[in-house]
């Protein structure tokens, strides 16, 4: 049987739409019978690039009340509770890199999950790493191996080389998505779009 | 009978995502049983008390270079084929005064149809009023007479105050729609949404 095609995930801990698709890409994507590459980055040095010194939604106000209604009605809509964090956007550095050394082990996705739930459900600082750590220990995992790898200087070069990639592919928003034949989708709202692409299905 | 439910679209001539929505609004609404008012309207006031001077797709090249992808695959799986014209954005002032003042007279959605099908299908350059005069003629319209009331000072008014109430309602882009009860939904992918919200059918 040939290998399921595969759907990279680009996302980063603070985005808010990023957080809508971790909660249902899995799903979505094992119904539809491809396989997702979560590959967690940066979009701090992307919107640097853009002369932007914070979010979108900080530095444009409507923007930013009309995406947090956004979200919670989308969030409502599948069953769930949004709340936004004190601090917008939070610093996902630490949570990325701890995602990204779950990799060999194969438990980016849970914890990734995790970290959203904690953040965009129940308001924590995720730039804690108290609060990365019992998210780790909810998981059964050894808070401090985890560190210990995730501080790495490889996990800190494999985590800039996957944003310099984000970026080199066109990324410049998250969640974003890259089809096997390097199509780019941007925003939860075009997840289906991606995995039909994924298949096969696009319109001609 | 009591009269169908009313959402207010909010479109701007210039922009790509608006041109999506216009070519199939009136369908969707009309399946639903909901009413459309046409709200053309001016984005560049807005934009430039953000402190952009021109389209954030002229701004952030990433993001130009995807809208026109994204609007590409979107127009494809809907049978239309999209071009962009040489000048992005367009000046659509003069275009927005004449769609404006056909409100009374009920052509307003098909003369702004025909604007974005010149623009966004053929190329035309709609800052041109000898482009927006043949259209005109096209509908069994005389130029010359709606010119002149799209100039009289009553319709420039009108338009202001349009783009102002746009504003006001915590518009930021375009296409924008606006529910009976004052819910906003950004973007030609929330059409749906703001039609099952118009309605009644809300998440909770």
């Amino acid at each position: 049987m040939p290998d399921k095609p595969s759907l990279d995930f680009y996302y980063e801990f603070a985005s808010t739409y990023s957080y809508l698709t971790a909660m249902r890409i899995d799903g979505l994507a094992g119904q539809a019978g491809v396989a997702v590459a979560w590959r967690p980055f940066l979009l701090g040095p992307i919107f640097a690039a853009q002369g932007w010194t914070t979010s979108p939604f900080n530095l444009y106000p409507a923007k930013g009340r009309y995406m947090v209604r956004d979200i919670e009605r989308i969030a409502k809509a599948r069953g769930r509770t949004f709340v936004m964090p004190a601090v917008f956007p939070a610093n996902g550095l630490a949570a990325a890199r701890i995602a990204l050394s779950g990799e060999a082990a194969g438990w980016t996705n849970d914890f990734s999950r995790r970290v959203y739930e904690a953040q965009f459900e129940h308001a924590a600082d995720i730039s804690n790493v108290d609060v990365l750590a019992s998210l780790l220990k909810g998981m059964n995992l050894d808070p401090v191996t985890v560190l210990a790898q995730a501080n790495a200087p490889e996990t800190k070069d494999r985590l800039r080389a996957q944003s310099a990639r984000a970026a080199e592919l066109g990324v410049f928003g998250a969640p974003s998505f890259i089809t096997p034949d390097g199509e780019l989708f941007w925003g939860d709202d075009r997840l289906e779009h991606a995995l039909a692409w994924t298949l096969g299905h696009k319109p001609d």
